[in-house]
């Protein structure tokens, strides 16, 4: 920890403030410029608990030196971590590729769409059961009945299924059907909720909220691992800015950057970061060139009819054509799917 | 609903979704310019749901008319809702002062900072029992303990109690104590613990997202009303944005703008939006100079030692001189407190 | 400047860096955590120009620690600036009241508009005859024909007249005619354009720009004093984020930020932050209440037919009820107007 | 145009509407739901021109239905454009590569970093004489002295060279020297600058604005084009956030949304966009894969030692290795460089 000082704070302010860390067993290194006096913390943080420097006199701002995060944290953990789910892998050397409708419909809609992902390439199956809407007018997902189904798919046709959790009920009842949970972005700090996950004895993916900065990312992160369940997987799925030609913006850079900070793996979900279909394709094919561990898209039997985000779906000739099509990117990216 | 075909659309795809519209037992209203064919749809739009006119042959774009928010909608609630809170009401008229602080730390500080803030004339005592907090390694609350000081508090002052909630089992133990309950900025589009405050039969506080629209975060509040509470109170808390002098943004406009969309009360929080003491006393008067039923402020009796948010918290004689610079600004606003 | 090492940094890596700086003629004060070493450099930092630390071996993060900013920084100019505007003033203890239309139209249009906000107590007439237009085919202003105009209805109504420039050719005419300059937000970073404006020997009025940090502002304030002009004032105008019920957003606690930071004088401008005439009377008070030194606001006699700006522009009754509003305002803030 | 009523408007508001839009000579097609009226406006909107729908009585919302750029459009212009610069020519089928030093710092500098980028496979020699610097106390450029080393380096080489201009004095200038002038985000604005670019007769570099929307860039690449300059390219260099990880957000659905709207050709800048070095490759590599139509990345012999964004130029070998890297991208995009 830094405490920047005030031009021209007072020596009793300064003294004052060295006084309470080494009160508490911390070491201080003071650098007196001739405008500004700056002191080093050095020793555990945690002891400073409980003490805010920042309204102490004569104080101007405190920056942290490290991060909260730990166990994400490729600082204490630089090999970058392949998480296994059933007899699949995500992380270096692969490409997951995860597709399947928003919303769960029908035992028919769901089925028909896990043979057509399976055919194309894709290695899980996505259904939402629980849905988040931001109108309580919306369709809200078939809930059990949509998790039985996903498991009938994952039966049927060999693949991995996740399904978007947002209650500890729905994380109770989901670990029964399915493979992996996902947190999507609108729960990314609903806390409690990450504790659940966390005990949840299967692998999270985690989505990043609407405006979560990759700091705040990697602590929810933190969440779900200090409960014990070190198996999550970050989505990037478009962060708000002020641009609205596009649903979400897709921060792209992110895949490199938590590439730099953690060992956790990463993929890309271009249908909900853009919301239009036209753009999912160059989009996945650009995730795939930038880093990213895998992506998460959007497929429907019938986009036109889908209950939610039809927009943003491809249909199963478009996916088709978007695999093949990314065959030759994953393999300059040195990754197998 | 308005839907904009695109430059030289086909005849057959104009027919195709006004027949599609039609079959519904909607009507159709067609604009034909030279370059544009504007489809204006007359109707109840609830029977077309499932059908994605964006993606359909010719289409450019689809606009809403109506707003998917009704129980919350002023179009539909012309008067502005006063809303009962034990012995106090939240509305016109009224300026309601929500103080306390973020986190109960213990018996003493609480009872302390409600017999300081009740004599500087508020009417709320806050204080978080349940704290979401960024990291998992900071104070998580004193949780039902802290909720038992909260209800000894409100004996012991008379004030009315307001406590955050981060989980159903939170709902639950909280309503057993407190006058209202709290729902946080991370939480806004939880919306599984929406519909439980919905049916917790005592009024909610519902804090804006931190990224959240205007629009969304009514919709947040529908979710609360049409479980079949209609007491909610909106609370401004700040933005995200991309300045950094300030931990958030405090979107003052806001108020004036819920006030022509929404019957609910609004007040305003200077503290989170902040994150700076010093600018909490001038952010108060603004926010009761543009129209705010009420301030939800940070006091603590000993900022330099909170365990949450110390550096934005007040000191007793901090929040007593602001609320003695208020009276006035709360007289010309004609409002009492 | 604080330099942060990577932790498990090399010394040869930490010694290279120190030898720099030691090189330089600087002093290094070593911090030396168990897990992080800290660098603090104290001297005169303008002598490691050129030296690009961020990329050097081991080092993790680069942070400056004082403001590149020093006319405009109130570190080095305790007290509040009164600018001098002829016989007006701006700052502590005034309120300035700008009013007038958007553009210049006409001179009709500009002298009735100058007699109006005289009456209703404005003591600057706005108006813009160079006007900046997203779109190359909307109304680019009248140009010095505007500047006359203005010119005339100072004469007429002993009001002071400001004007936006927007090019170096702008500020030549201006001059002749006006009493202030106005940079607007889409040149808040043209630095020609200010360096240009610190010659002109007239005050300047200097609007945030779209997404400008306060610092930026701040800085661009610095290229207009470093050509020895002292004379600005900062007007906060909206700054963009996602939201879109307002046209920009209102950042109001820039207002109390700047006086932290700075000893310019700040006022703001709720028509263009807002876009809408509605927003404008509650926004104005709030912007008082907050500790503006004053407002700017759009008049126009027939704001259904003006050429730009319509929907935000008063009427003459609507600016002269907002006026007579601000009175009790301005008497609490403790400045006359 | 479209006109949205509020629910309940009077009749005689809505006859004053059309009244006002026929009398105009276009023509009027209503919509009336039970809640709301539409009216749709057809007919050449300039002849609406000083009429300010939003603020008559009755009146919702206006919504605009088409695009107030038109030789920028992709609607009127379906063919992608191949700009020639020289014997060069960027869009369709090639993939250009500008690359040089943020800023020109000495002939040696320059000369070595030609070369240098050229055996890589560069084809446009980029460096800035004239410097846009947040701080007036930072380096501000070389300028014509700049210019002169680029034309020697161009001859030298036979590279294209390519130059940010800031003033029309820079402009006329640098047509004596470049090849290409660049617009700068802080400029993207100046639509004096733009106006100035847009008779210059050579090709234009038009780079997206901090918080520009794509509209907005369409319509400045509009005031280049409406002076009777078509050769226009786009650069994004990301955005401004929230996220502080990179100096800027990268947006890259940015390429496939102006891909859908203009026939510009595109091209991306990972230098400007991340400020980091290491994230620069991955970047650059994503932005072929998206379908740009070339990069703009920044080169110095020396980093470290750079004057202008040193942290984010790559060296002589690691652009080297990025354009080898490049060259099974840009085959697999269909594209030559």
């Amino acid at each position: 920890m830094i405490i920047i000082m005030r031009p021209g704070a007072a020596k009793e302010a300064i003294r004052n403030i060295t006084e309470q860390i080494e009160g508490k067993g911390l070491q201080v290194h003071l650098s007196q410029g001739h405008e500004v006096t700056i002191i080093g913390v050095v020793g555990d943080k945690s002891k400073l608990h409980g003490i805010n420097f920042e309204i102490a006199e004569g104080v101007d701002k405190v920056l942290p030196v490290t991060e909260s995060y730990k166990l994400a944290n490729k600082k204490f953990h630089p090999e970058d971590s392949l998480i296994q789910v059933g007899n699949t892998s995500i992380g270096p050397g692969t490409l997951t590729i995860m597709a399947g409708p928003c919303a769960v419909e029908s035992r028919d809609q769901l089925l028909e769409t896990a043979f057509a992902v399976k055919k194309a390439g894709a290695n899980f199956l996505r259904g939402g059961a629980y849905k988040p809407r931001t109108s309580p007018y919306s369709f809200q997902g078939l809930e059990e009945e949509g998790l039985r189904y996903m498991k009938e798919a994952r039966e049927a046709t060999g693949l991995r299924v996740i399904c978007e959790v947002t209650s500890q009920h729905a994380i109770e009842t989901s670990v029964k059907y399915v493979d992996m949970l996902q947190i999507g972005a609108r729960n990314m700090q609903n806390f409690e909720l990450l504790k659940e996950a966390g005990k949840a004895g299967i692998p999270v993916l985690l989505k990043r909220g609407l405006s979560a900065t990759i700091d705040e990312w990697l602590n929810a992160a933190e969440y779900i691992m200090s409960e014990g369940n070190a198996d999550v997987v970050l989505c990037e799925r478009g962060i708000r800015t002020y641009e609205t030609s596009t649903r979400n913006t897709l921060d792209i850079s992110a895949v490199p950057v938590l590439r730099s900070r953690s060992h956790l793996p990463v993929i890309v979900d271009p249908s909900h970061a853009t919301g239009v279909r036209a753009y999912v394709p160059p989009l996945a094919k650009c995730a795939v060139a930038a880093g990213a561990d895998g992506l998460m898209i959007e497929v429907h039997p019938n986009p036109a009819c889908a209950l939610s985000d039809g927009p943003q779906s491809l249909t199963f000739e478009q996916f088709q054509q978007l695999t093949d099509e990314l065959r030759p990117y994953a393999q300059l990216a040195g990754r197998k799917f």
